[in-house]
């Protein structure tokens, strides 16, 4: 018997973010597993389903519950923002397959795709990211900050356009400010560049700034910030990176 | 008056892998403008709207249709596969807005997010980009090649997860092999690799291959190929790249 577990993405906000199948999925399952806010959003529509959370920083064992709710027979999903596979539980899954794989029952994951904050927030900035582009974490609980920075100076030395997760935390308040000053050995000051707080729920904030002002700005774990390529505008008030450079040169 | 036109992202393939969001919002237009191929895959459900498709290569032509309605007053979406904002329409679409501005008519632009084929690929193949990443194009027509090469070797040095958009053509049916030479200054023959045909579609084909034998794979304008960084590992013959270090050092 194969039994399979689908691992989630939920999009950026509310249930209408999630695609389609995403959501034909759901409604199929007995158990869907997530972090508390993420079960949160799915609301009413899912109150049949057995839902089951466990706290932030218990990743692992929230993966473990799925596989042993797999092997009891259950239909069971896990739910991630965004898109599971982009920081989210999709290769901590992986990760643990080996442990509950058995000859008599075999499981399969799936991961069911979704919109990840770097799209969902270009969308609502304009179009910072219509070119080559780089998605960067600033958390350094998992990450060397070495191997943040060196990602950092690479991505704006090769002239990305380049999306930012995990700007800031209570702890880490001047990460953001610290990029930025490792990045400006290649960025202008006047580089356009901007943020979207709370995409897709409450109290969205979109700014557009320049590269010298975003150093300053107040940004939140909530926030995904962007910064332009060499060739970014800033149109009615957006952020929009052009396809093509011949036009433009 | 505001009439408002969407940039709708459609996903990788047919209509359950756009968001419910996107969904509404087509449902609600007149007119829907797009690649020919696009307005097949949407099918039956959207035969009562006004489809107007234009060639490949007529991007601008296929933008100032969007406005020209939306001047006459019709509800208006333009569709792209995948995400209109990432190598789509969304920022030519902005690039036009002033000339089509008017005191008496404004136009609003709303990009309406999609799954981007490194996103949806990824979900086929594992969680290959479940850490930092880039997105490339290899399609030199609009970038010149140099500024190409710049960024394979700065995602290559810095460690990044890659997905390559555009990765061949029929005039440039060499291209990830050249890409792949530029880049293996700095990743070695074994480092995990492959690439999606097709997502979301007929025929889709999943390979998971060595970073050598990447080389001389025969890949194709429909193909998003994935290259890990140096933790991924191959897991029940996926692609996965873990999304904390430290556990793995
Ligand atoms: C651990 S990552 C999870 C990413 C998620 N799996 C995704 O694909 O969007 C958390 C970071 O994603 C970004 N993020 C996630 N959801 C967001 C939202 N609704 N608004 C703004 N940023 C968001 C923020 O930068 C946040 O610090
Ligand atoms: C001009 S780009 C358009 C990207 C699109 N806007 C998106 O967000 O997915 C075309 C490239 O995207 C990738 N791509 C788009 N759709 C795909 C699909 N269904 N399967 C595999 N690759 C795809 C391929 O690399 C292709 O050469």
């Amino acid at each position: 018997m194969t039994n399979c577990i689908y691992i989630v993405g939920m999009g950026p906000g509310k249930g209408t973010k999630m695609t389609i199948e995403a959501r034909a999925i759901l409604k199929e399952m007995d158990t869907i597993i997530g972090y508390q806010v993420y079960l949160d959003l799915l609301g009413e529509e899912y109150s049949d389903k057995e839902l089951i959370s466990t706290p932030m920083k218990k990743e692992v064992e929230r993966c473990r519950i799925c596989y042993e709710k797999a092997l009891e027979g259950k239909k069971v999903a896990m739910v991630c923002s965004g898109d599971a596979g982009i920081y989210g539980m999709a290769s901590l899954m992986y990760e643990l397959l080996q442990e509950y794989s058995n000859p008599n029952k075999k499981i399969k994951l799936r991961v069911v795709p979704g919109i990840t904050a770097a799209i969902s927030g270009a969308a609502e900035i304009g179009a910072p990211l219509n070119h080559d582009f780089c998605v960067i974490s600033l958390s350094d609980l998992l990450t060397p900050w070495e191997k943040i920075e060196k990602r950092l100076k690479a991505a704006a030395y090769a002239d990305f356009a380049i999306a930012l997760y995990n700007p800031s935390s209570k702890k880490r308040s001047h990460y953001l400010e610290k990029a930025c000053i490792i990045m400006s050995e290649y960025i202008e000051n006047t580089r356009p560049c901007g943020y979207v707080k709370n995409i897709g729920r409450e109290g969205t904030e979109i700014k557009v700034c320049s590269f010298e002002e975003l150093k300053n700005e107040k940004v939140d774990m909530f926030t995904t910030v962007f910064i332009g390529n060499s060739c970014t505008k800033i149109i009615d008030n957006k952020l929009i990176t052009p396809r093509g450079y011949k036009k433009n040169e």
